[in-house]
Formats: structure tokens, C-alpha cells, sequence
């Protein structure tokens, strides 16, 4: 097997890279298949997905102002690209902002989560702009895991989950706590496991947070309203700092469901939460309909947050001076959209709507399809960008990849990715359950790709499970 | 005194956020001046130099490619623009790239070291992207000291240094190992100190890195070819990693002075070290001509990394996805300018030459203007942004500031702030030599407005030491 599709199997290369070291070895080395279908990344316009117009006039406004006169420009867009210079030091997308960000747009954010939340108070000055999601994330873990002294605080994280938190978590020498997603529920989120996990937790060490993932990543599932309400009971009780990632509450795809955000649950279980629990959610411009994964922009929005915490926050996030304002620009869009009476409104609902429908189309094309092959079991993907399969991998080929030192599920993706091109990741990256084996795949390639894929991999699953059933006992 | 100036003072508040408390205060409050003058912060936007066409043409163009068939757009950024995005996944600047960076940006940093260096080879596998040359140390540093046991390794720092180096030792937790630089000799990093500092150091930790500021910040020194020679030689000797910041390398003033990059002096030395030292250097989009700090752009070029360690430093990147794609389209136009064939050259040199002319200037009236002040004592602004005088502060301020608990040169900072509105940062945030003080200030306010900044020190100055030379003895 070559360097390259292990290294990447193993997380070692990513995008870019990845297409041009598979490229270079299409040419030289000889694979069964003319071209790679990427399904490993949360990566829209990677994979095909255009630019929200609107969003892209106002950071090419701000980027060269010069345009501001150009009569090609809508006025709204020109408006909002005004707005944002003149929040920016000497009128320049090239001065630092402050580094919780940018005023104006900070209070857009505001604003944004108000109507969100319907009615929900929400106050810019609890709203820091960040590089992308990640960036909110990694600073909040570590300002609550140095606080409490690293070695002993505990954070308590879905499995499977998005391995930012574990990778954050162990090199913040933090501990974590695996609490498991109900997999026969889909993947819902289950209090007595929360309480399980929790009591366990407590001998060894002291819980301080808990993460949830809400549209979940890689799981995709949709939390309801009652889990919420649930968790956030159980933080108040225990005294823990809850982190809601919540960057793709805008991709909602199954027609009964709807995205809860913590906060507004909060708010309705009355003031004695609302004005104790602590809470960090975060946003991102990466996912949603906008899939601005390059321009890195982010907020989070911070409640009841200790003053001398804030303040080392603050301090913190200083150090790597600002977000980049490109991407702050880009955040401002998506959070101030133009409005109904406003020029762009009819391109830019059009432009949204035509992402969102075919992401939920391409939701049920996958869970549909995925379902029909044997040995494999998929749960609805109500939400997000992925599916989480469960895929049955016989015990033969378990046994050969422990002979190879490998997870099965790795196994299982290489040879899919040498066999078929087709990229995935093994559910092993994300956690599952001891004896269980998953992949994520992205619904994100097109449709006419993506039927192609899910094809393939039929194809490529069957003569899978045929050639280990089919297998001899080894000779001792 | 009120909370926001002593936040400020103490570095609580950045650029925006100061800006806008001061107003708030200015409209509440009575303070003696009108408006204040900020040259605390190398942020050259906010201080009213305006962006470079070319570059700004380009990023609009890559951020919204529709402008690619506008005939107000010329040839040459045009072609930039297309060249980045079909780097780019999806050809969008909304994708992911590598963490390391766009393959064809990287190329165009090599080619550039390269012509800089006068044919040195310069290999883009060794070219990383970053968010900001900060990202880039922060990074190396964390690979460096988690590699050698944290509590171990020793990190030497000139002092003063830019206080990003001493946060980051700090946060890491590794042994900050001070060298001073001479003062009394502009500022040069003198051989015989490094070896002090080193010994001295060797008794309590193991010292494995050497920092380096080229053009010197806060101190503004340009180092010699010489004395760059020495350091690599003991950085040869020790076995030390040799991490450069050359932010400023295009900012150098004095007619006889020259910036030699740290790689091209090694490779001057011969393949025994060139093949060996550990170096990386730092750039970014942020300094130089072009003073983009918004964007977070930059690069570093690492040197004879093991093989091991640049595995774990992609690793270690590629938990923040990829930098800013704007910033590298932005970093992409500062290594690949207009050629004098081109159509946007003259405009582009033009106004280069007039941002680089005006500093220079400004430099020099600077440091001129400084000397001409009793208690004042200023080294040639020989590059960078900033000059770092010595100032005289008598004795019974010393007394009073000690009586406050602050250092002295914070109060003085403070008081002239509050009296004067001009905002400067003192240096002991930077380190100095125990019983000196400094303030260090940009020379980035207009001409203009520089001439009235140093006039009004000028006059804080000796009203500030008459007012302390005149106290009678405290009675006890």
C-alpha cells in the first residue's frame, strides 16, 4: 500500500495535499480507478458547492473599497461592506481589530442570536469574534483546564465526537470523559449515560465541562428540545461549564426537527439557570449554507462567565493579536443577510435554499442507500454534513487487521480508498464502541457523484464481506 | 486614574477597544487633550497608511472571481488571482487548503528567498503557510519544548524582546533564558553575552532554542552580516535551534545598513553548517510595505528539521485546519510583486517607495527629535517600526511609582497618556536592564502628527522632571 493513501488514512495529509500526492501517484503507480471522490472533509466548496454571491460582493467591497463606486455592486451589499469599514481601524480590512473582534459585527452577532432565540436578550459584549470555531474552542478548554490545574480537570465529551476536543483535550493534559451516544436511538444523547459517565469521572478526577455537538459531528443527529433541557438540569447540578458547538445549526435537514439552541433553552428554564450556568456556544462561517471553510471566521458567545476568567479570556486571545478581518467580514454576512425589501434578497434566499435542498436531498440519497447493502446500518442524517454508518466487518478481516496492527475500520478504509478511490475516515478517529466499526463520510460530492459513490462502495462492501467469509482458516 | 487607561497601560485592551473606550471617556470625563495619539501598536492601517492597489486588486479578485472579466482590473492581477484559485479546492478561497499552506503560494515564497538570497536554494516543502508570523513561533516554539520535556528546555530571548516570546515560554512552560542587548551599541546582540547568558542557564535547564529579532522590535536594530555569522556559529557549537524573526526584513532606513536573512549567512558558512543548524524564519503580511496585519498572513521556512519533528509539527498544524486563505492570496502578492514589465509595476513601486520613504523619514526624526530632549537618549531607528529610548526618571518618581506598586516607566506612560493623550507602551513590558527605563513608540502616526507627538513628550518630559526634581523630602 503507498505512503501517501496510509499517511492520509492516518490524518497525516489533508486536502490539498492529498489531491496532488494522489495525483502524482496516479500517474506514476497504477490504481483501479481514474479519479478520487473526497467524502473525508467538511469541505463545501471543495467538493463543488459555489459561493454565496452576496456574502463574496461584501468582502470583495471591503477588500478593495475602490469598488464601493462601481455600479455592478448591489447597494445593500455596498451598505453592509460600509458598515464593516468603518469598524475597522483607519477604514482598513488590514488594521488589527480588537481581539475579541470587531465592534459593529460583534453586535450583529448579537442581534443575529436575538432573533435566533426569538426575543432572547443576548449582549455583544459576551460575543468574540474567532478563527474559525476551532479557535473559540481550543481558547475556552484551555482557559477552564488551566484554571482548575491541568492535571486534574475532567471534560466530559460525546463518543463519537469531533477530535478537536480529544486532541485538545490531551494536549492540554486535561482528562477526558467519554460519555456514548445512543447508536439504536440515533445517536440521541442519553442523561443516564451523561450521569454514568459523570460518577465514574468523579473518582479520578473533577469534572469541570461538558461539550455537546448539536447538529452532531460525525453523527449528524438532531438534538430535541427535552435532551437539551436534560443536559443543561444535569450541568447546573453538577457546576459545569457547558460548550455547545452549534456550527451547524443551520443544516437541519429532516422536515419534524429543528435546531434548539442551548441558550434559548436555558432562558426558558428560568433566571435561576439562566444567570448561573455557564455557557460558551460556538459558530463558524465553514458550515451552514456558506461553507466558507477558507475565510476562518467564527464567534462564540460567552454567559456567566467569571469576571477574573473573562479578563484572563481576554488576555488569552490577545496574544494572537485578532481573528483574521477577512473572515470577521464574512461572519457579518451570514448573521446580517439581506432582508426582503433589500436588492439581494431574492439571489441571495434563492442561492440559500438551492444549497440547503440539495444537502437534504443528498441526507436521504445516503442513509437510503446506505441501507439497502447488507452489513450495513445507517441512522437518519437529520442534520449536519456526514453520516455515521455502522458497517459489520467479519471476523477474519478483524483478526487481519490486529495481525497488521491497524483498527479494522482502517483496514476497511484503506482498502476502499486503494480499491474504489473513494476517501473516507474511520469511525475509530472519532470513537465508538469497543467492538463496533464506523466510517464518516461527508454527503457533501455532488448528487450525481455521490450516487456514483454510494454505488461503489455497495459494490466494494459486498465483495468485502464475500472474500473474508469466504476465506480458509488460516494453517498454524 | 481611570480604569480604561490603566487597562490599557497593563495591555488589557487592544487597538479598537481602547479607541472606543477613550471616546466614551473623552465624551464622559474631562481629560486635557483632545485626541489621542496612538504609538503603542505596529498597526499601520489604523495610523492612516493606506493598503497597496495591486495587492487589494488581487484578493478582491480572488474573492470574487466574477470580477476576472472586469476590464477596471489589470492583466497582471488578474493573472495572480487565477493562478491562487486554481490552487485552491474548488478553485475558492471559501475551501480548506493544506495546512501547510496553497501548494503554488508556497512555490512563490520559495522562488522568492531564493532572489532574496542570491540564489541560496530554497525548497517549498519547507515553506509553511501561518496564521501571522505568531502563529508560526507559538508553533515551532510548542514543537521544540514539548519535544525536550517541557520543564527542561531553555529558551534564550534578547531583551528587550516583543513580548510575544516571553507569553509563550511562559505558557509552554520552559525556562526563559534573558540575553541583553547592548544598548550602548545600538542595541547589537553582543557574542559574549550569548555566551553568558548560556552558561549561566546550562546549570538549571537544557537550552535548545535561540531567538533572534532581525530587524530588531521593540529596539530597532539591524543586525550585522558579522554578527549574524557568530550567532550561528555558537548556535553551531550548542546544538541550539536558531528561530529568526525577520518580520521587518523589509524595513530597513539606514542608507549603510543592509538586512542579511539568518539562512543566507549559513549557507555562506558552508554545507557543515548549512546542512545542519536547525533554523526557522518568520515572515508575515502584517510589517514591511504593506502593514496588512488584518489579513493574518505569513510564512516560515524551517531548515534541517528531523524528519520525525516535521511530522509532528504538520500534526500539530493541522488541528487548526489551514491559515486564513485570504492572508496567504495577501502573503502570495508580497513574494510575487508586479515585474518592471508588467502593468501595475510603476503604480505599485510608487507606493511602496512612498510608504518605505515616509518611514524612514520619520525614523529619523525620530530618533533627532528624541536626542534634542534632556533625559532622553534615543539609538538610531535603523529599521523595524519603533525607537526605544532611555529615559531619565528621577529618583523620587521612582519612589512614588513603587509607593504605587508599578514599575516606574508604566507610570510615566500613564501620566503622559492621561496628561498628553499620546499612548506608548513602556518598557518594562519588554524587559530592560534592572535600573533603566524605556518607552517604546511606533513612528507610524503621519508626519504630521508625529512632529506634535514629539513635541508634546518633549514638553511632558521636562515638566516631569522639574515637577520630581522640585518635591521637597517627603516628611516622615
Amino acid at each position: 500500500m503507498s505512503q501517501v493513501l496510509r499517511e492520509h488514512a492516518f490524518g497525516m495529509l489533508t486536502a490539498g495535499m492529498f489531491t496532488r500526492a494522489v495525483a502524482r501517484e496516479c500517474n506514476g503507480q497504477k490504481h483501479p480507478f481514474t479519479e478520487v471522490i473526497k467524502a473525508n472533509i467538511g469541505d463545501s466548496h471543495a467538493m463543488g458547492q459555489k459561493p454565496i454571491t452576496f456574502l463574496r460582493q461584501v468582502v470583495a467591497l471591503c477588500s478593495f473599497p475602490e469598488l464601493l463606486n462601481s455600479p455592478s455592486f448591489p447597494e445593500d451589499a455596498k451598505q453592509r461592506a460600509r458598515r464593516i469599514l468603518q469598524g475597522c481601524g483607519g477604514q482598513s480590512l488590514g488594521s488589527y481589530s480588537a481581539s475579541q473582534g470587531v465592534d459593529c459585527i460583534r453586535q450583529d452577532v448579537a442581534v443575529y442570536i436575538e432573533q435566533r432565540d426569538k426575543g432572547v436578550p443576548a449582549d455583544w459584549d459576551n460575543i468574540y469574534l474567532t478563527t474559525g470555531a476551532s479557535d473559540g474552542i481550543v481558547s475556552i478548554l484551555k482557559m477552564l483546564v488551566s484554571g482548575q490545574g491541568r492535571s486534574r480537570s475532567g471534560v466530559m465529551i460525546p463518543i463519537p465526537q469531533y477530535p478537536l476536543y480529544s486532541a485538545a483535550i490531551s494536549e492540554l493534559e486535561a482528562v477526558q470523559i467519554n460519555y456514548y451516544l445512543d447508536e439504536d436511538n440515533c445517536w440521541a444523547l442519553d442523561i443516564n449515560e451523561l450521569h454514568r459517565a459523570y460518577q465514574a469521572a468523579k473518582e479520578h478526577c473533577h469534572p469541570r465541562v461538558i461539550c455537546i455537538i448539536n447538529p452532531g459531528n460525525p453523527t449528524g443527529q438532531v438534538q430535541s428540545r427535552k435532551c437539551i433541557e436534560d443536559v443543561l438540569h444535569f450541568a447546573y447540578e453538577e457546576n459545569l461549564f457547558v460548550m455547545s458547538d452549534e456550527v451547524y445549526q443551520d443544516n437541519v435537514y429532516s422536515p419534524d426537527l429543528q435546531f434548539h439552541s442551548f441558550k434559548k433553552v436555558l432562558y426558558e428554564m428560568g433566571p435561576e439557570y439562566f444567570n448561573t450556568v455557564e455557557l460558551a456556544s460556538f459558530h463558524s462561517t465553514s458550515k451552514g449554507y456558506s461553507g466558507e471553510c477558507g475565510f476562518r471566521g467564527g464567534y462564540m458567545e460567552v454567559l456567566n462567565l467569571d469576571l477574573e476568567v473573562k479578563a484572563q479570556l481576554v488576555k488569552l486571545l490577545s496574544v494572537r493579536l485578532c481573528p483574521p478581518v477577512s473572515g470577521q467580514a464574512a461572519m457579518d454576512v451570514i448573521v446580517n443577510p439581506p432582508l426582503p425589501h433589500e436588492p439581494s434578497y431574492l439571489q441571495f434566499h434563492k442561492e440559500k435554499s438551492a444549497v440547503l435542498g440539495a444537502l437534504a436531498e443528498k441526507a436521504q440519497v445516503t442513509e437510503q442507500t446506505l441501507n439497502t447493502v447488507p452489513g450495513i446500518k445507517c441512522n437518519p442524517v437529520q442534520g449536519a454534513m456526514y453520516a455515521f454508518p455502522r458497517i459489520f466487518i467479519p471476523p477474519r478481516a478483524v483478526e487481519e487487521a490486529k495481525s497488521l496492527g491497524m483498527s479494522p475500520d482502517m483496514m476497511y478504509c484503506l482498502r476502499l480508498l486503494e480499491e474504489t478511490g473513494i476517501c473516507l475516515v474511520p469511525g475509530s478517529g472519532f470513537g465508538q464502541r469497543e467492538g463496533t466499526y464506523h466510517f464518516r463520510m461527508t454527503i457533501l460530492p455532488t448528487t450525481e457523484k455521490l450516487k456514483v459513490l454510494l454505488e461503489k462502495l455497495r459494490d466494494f462492501h459486498i465483495k468485502f464481506l464475500k472474500e473474508y467469509a469466504s476465506l480458509e482458516e488460516p494453517k498454524r
